[in-house]
């Protein structure tokens, strides 16, 4: 285990200091990101379609995870007896937000997907906080002067419409749009439920790009090992979370709850056994909309999530203690 | 499956229009009710003993099941590879709400009534939003001159209280009340739980009333086909959902919320199960209470929850695609 | 005075029954409004650079203008000893909303532009309730084969924003936008304050296109008296309210609110005179976001300050009683 | 002044401790109800014809009354270098609630005026937290044994209303209520404002039975010292505040909120001058709904418009310091 | 069972009246507390270390406590078919709280340890309602004069740090304070969770210090007989449940959430399975924070929980109906 | 005026990015300070005596002043014709928050006083960020090594306490404390008010320390030129803002609020006019608790009166355009 920063300098509570991604430090110089994981918020939502405020889901993911931020050298699990994250092995920043331009989604995009570049140009991990689910398009295309990639989606609605009234780039296409690039090579969608999750069509069509689809309850009944087991080995995959995906128990702060939804283990343990089975590339987090959240439970979820994860996806490279 | 109203007209987003059930058209021409479905408000909460404002229930899931249409044909579930309420099939209309009478509770419940016979007289299926769960005794009232209907009841509470300081229509009341008429015959008591829920005496006075009351750890221990066995099957099911017969987890936003209630798989799946052993004849979902509910999950539940068993109750007559 | 509803009929408590505003009826064929008042929203806020959830602001006026409906047979005021909008005399109906795209400014804003349209062709007084003020620019832009009109513009910010990073239509827009149409021949911006309200050069451009400007202090200087004054008189007036221009005081539920705006009765009474002093042909109001109006205080503002202006336009035709 | 509690005992910081008025002792048995002062609830909100919650005003109240209980040896304030209720020379007692009957309002009233003749009984004011206004009906009917008194009526409406839809005893009836019995002699209503506080009819009425009307607008042109010139001088006064007599700014949580209110200091001086002007002999403030008072702001109010007023009450029959 | 208070005297609604615990009597005199158990506050909070407002915790659990007072002559549970607390065996008393001095730590836990003292001193069961976890620290150490206590901790936190920046009674060092103590003989801690819990350090203190640790997921493993067999029989249980050991989804109104917690039943039955394994001779439940808990589900958590517990206490005592 | 960083670089939005006061630029390494003003958060709310969470000021205002933050060349006020805080004449840096230690105030306070001797050594004007009022002590202490100050005092309370049961550090100690200092010549405080603001010695004492103390009528009714004359001329000011010496209308987010307090114009232009009679030369804003600021206006207060003042702080030095 590392040394502790306790024992030297600031105490640092959670309720002190500015809020950056688990009080990492920030950087603003994209053309020096020096790190293992690099935070990047996306605080686009002009892609709802029905309660907004997702753009503040970066801030709010960000306040939250001050909680679990306490200083110690890493986190330790004990249920795991694993040091995760160790401070002087693992460097993760927080590099801001991407501009956004109000009325106009196609900039807005474009700013989101060249700071995604910037950070696999800089070989860190990309943590995207959203936004709507949108900008998953700019994320993943991002990647496509990279090797392919495999796409893990854990979500409530399937997210595979082509185009209503023109609209392409909404939070209702991302998957649709990601179908159509050449590096994405399939999809595990886990979580789809309800009626009006989607169309029949749009089910045919996701099933015929690739996708594998698991309900709530499906995945309850393969179990997570059933589930991983189903998910392509050795792939890089790319994993896109929409919070909604989870149970409006415990994510109350999102646009379109739905309820039946994941509760926390179950996708803990898929996302521990998954860091295990290949390699994660990148990660986004969206659909966070704490004015949805009063109490805050959501964003707390979406703060202890990435931390774990990002624990586990380290754990996998051998950087634990 | 029947066409998409997206190919013309109005894209029409949850968060765009007047809030009317599901987006169905109004029909305030109470004589002219031409539809399968006629959903009803019944705002009435002077019947509570603790928490106000189920007054404000019917606009809250008129506001929440917005989410649920999106413009589809209809909701396609793809878990039961069925599209629900085709358009072109079942006819759901918005009536409004009974008019109420403040410091009148024999008025407004006597409006309640007449509202529900006109809906039965125009054949159509009553689904009322309340208000407390007093008004479920209007309601059921309004069945006195139809074939016998067997009561199934979703709730933390017994509601089987006879008088207490004079008080027989309050929100304690409606199940007593209801055993006490003639084209009542039977009751299946679900969710109730806890100290205090009501006293040994109603206990013994619902069992003798031809109740079978089931707690929450009990229906769990029989699983939802057990407890299904025990509903007498081939019946004229009347349907009244008590919101806190749910975890508080997923519907806080009631007047007497009690921890270790349902969720929501277990009574979609008992509602599934129900609309296929018999003929659902009547609906109230009572208890809603908006103030408590900041996030919106109950109002969510109530509509998500009703949107699916409308599907059910008519797949069951044959009414899907 | 008219006819009490109450004699016969319903109560109708403002609690009770579907969400049109004042309770009026719905319109929703738009080649039949047969009406003297058409109530329009316009929901749609991408155009915001702070808080978001303006698009809720249609769904909350309406829900608070039931307050200010009790089925008298018009709104009687005492201190002025006037029914306004009595029910025999002045026709108001809602016609619901514009059809909003996400990710698309441009067809959403012609939505809202076609049903102004539709409105003026029918005769009506268009009140379009937004939704954040970008929706102002097809609003004013809807009256361009129509003669000419001076807006009064009640704000907290100058709204004069000419572009950046290629933005034209955004909230900060919308009355540089109007100053380039032929058919506004000037404005009256009051309420403007407070450092960042705009730049100076932004000034220099609204002065150029013919505005007087006022702040908060400068109007009370002046008084009511003397602000009205200064708008040219015997025009045709087209309001845009941004309900900012109010003090957060009473006025909390808005995306960027600014400290010091106006007060209830300063409003009132000029909009009392305004009304006497020639012909408001349309209106506007803007930005209320009910996400950030947890007491509804901004909500009933806004309705509340409706019902009134309504009330002196028509008494200024000679409609009230 | 007197001893400070500080010295000795419990410093008793306002969080600490039970939530009785003020912090001042229980009195559960009334017979025995030895006091100055006894503060009562009325937690009856079944005659509100809007925003319910009224029920919960005592408890909000009470608490939000522990801000201004830091245990001095009585209220010192300043301005007036008065030390009001000393705790050696005024006693003030907190007696409860009335004994409410859900879904019986006549019982409930009942309740509430065996409550205030006991305390009248004992030679002590009465205090009244409501609760909806109709418990002002039962509050001035237990005066009917004693001397005349001249109601003054601080509100938003004019609450005159005879009878609709057979209803008496709502919200919107309690002064045509009061005006019918003989111990009332007259009435100075202040406040009232805005369309629909009543119709024209009811004006009359209450001008017929010698009311004095004053909005909140005549009220500041006469002054404080100008109304209270108006109000009949060395009368017995029974007071009746409805919080919505107050802005929305500062008093958000109330059912029927109107925008225009009264400010702090307008009410304060008015009942300063008021005690001093004829003999305070009972009070009630109603309407208090914590629901929609999220930050605390109208409970506030309440608890500390009493304080000084019952200061003010006692000042003038010479128990200050 | 015992008579029923409804037959005579008051109906006593939640809504109506003091908020004491449960409604029961109130006994400020603590030379004479006359009970079987009493109920005691320790509204302090300067130990947290992240989000505040644990002080106004005792307020919010006695405010929900109401809800399960009905008035009946005791608890009837139809699942046991036991009446538990039957009025007339079982007195339960609420003392109020202690004397908190704001800035000092070491006073207003001196306070809290004389307040259980004097319970313990009238041999009544102290039920301490928090405030942050320090107040554990005072609490068990008043029981340093009596027989050796084993503690039952319910959790997401070890609360084992020793010492850091000097703090040693913060809410991170409770159980290593009582670790400390001679009479505390052994420590079950169950729910304890996720990265940050605590340090590898803390955790091999704990169990060099006699603690058997266990997760949520290693509780569900054991299933409750199995975690009940690894508490030690026939001791003396002394109770500290940190309201955050349950899952955010039930309990989000605390300052230091962490998901995955206890749901409702698996502590419940392990609290049923405890109360006849040994004897529970005290009980603090802490850090509820009412202003994270806008729906109130947190505090009635509490209040069901601890009603609950006491029934099973005085059960396993004898003294049920 | 300076140029505009629209023309280049990012558009910057108030949404995006981290928040740091008004986005400048964050300066962690203290012994390099090199700007006009450091920002310092002082999130320390041990010594408050009713609502808690004043440790969450320093985020939300940091939060709210995001809104403030346009991207100008610096702030233009057309009222003024004044470009305040040209972007390259004036540097404004963020540094942080003081480690709080928790249950410890003595520590707590010494380290905001040692951030403030680090920001008064770099030359910089201090704006600290409370926490609770009792920071106001270690801040100015840290003035004890240069030249004397005077002290302007915005508040609702005297807070003028000696001690209380040892507590002479707490949020109703600091102007006692700082009156015991020999750098502090006198004070102007202003806005006490209300019963109970203090007792009746501690205005005597405050007055026999060099105070001048004004309630908000007397402020009033002297108009600001008369209060500002009262103020000695020609001096180094401190300044301390509670925020509650404002009206709750606009500031009810926090701890101990108190009606009719200051309006927003009252308090700027006394602030504009203080600017100019002598020399700022310290300032701290306290006791903003966003727990009970649910809309947000009483963090925008904060962060644009701070804004404001800035502006006119270096106006007065000649910096501005």
């Amino acid at each position: 285990m590392t040394g502790n920063a306790y024992d030297s300098g600031r105490l640092n509570l959670p309720f002190v200091g500015h809020c950056t991604f688990a009080k990492q430090p920030v950087c603003l110089d994209w053309d020096r990101i020096e790190a293992d994981v690099a935070v990047f918020g996306a605080p686009y939502d002009m892609g709802t379609q029905y309660r907004a405020g997702a753009r503040f889901g970066p801030r709010a993911i960000r306040e939250a995870s001050t909680l679990f931020s306490f200083g110690h050298g890493g986190a330790y699990d004990f249920e795991d007896d694993v040091t995760y994250l160790p401070a002087d092995r693992v460097r993760i920043v927080d590099i801001g937000d991407a501009d956004i331009i109000h009325t106009d989604t196609t900039k807005s995009h474009a700013n989101i997907e060249a700071g995604v570049r910037r950070i696999l140009a800089a070989g860190a991990l990309p943590v995207v906080l959203g936004g709507d689910h949108s900008v998953h398009i700019p994320c993943i295309r991002a990647f496509d002067d990279r090797p392919p990639v495999h796409i893990v989606h854990i979500d409530a609605h399937l997210d595979f419409v082509d185009e209503r009234h023109g609209v392409r780039y909404g939070h209702g296409n991302p998957l649709r749009r990601a179908s159509e690039m050449a590096h994405v090579t399939g999809f595990s969608q886990l979580g789809i439920r309800n009626v009006s999750s989607s169309n029949r069509d749009d089910y045919a069509a996701a099933r015929a790009a690739g996708s594998d689809i698991l309900s709530v309850r499906q995945f309850r009944k393969l179990g997570v090992d059933g589930v991983l087991a189903r998910v392509p080995a050795d792939r890089r995959y790319y994993l896109t979370i929409d919070i909604d995906g989870f149970d409006p128990s415990i994510a109350p702060g999102t646009g379109t709850p739905s309820h039946g939804g994941f509760l926390y283990y179950e996708i803990l343990e898929f996302l521990q056994g998954l860091a295990g089975r290949g390699e994660i590339v990148g990660v986004d987090l969206v659909e966070v909309a704490p004015d949805y959240d009063r109490d805050g439970t959501t964003a707390f979820l979406a703060a202890q999530l990435l931390m774990n994860l990002l624990g586990f996806v380290f754990h996998a490279r051998g950087l634990s203690a």
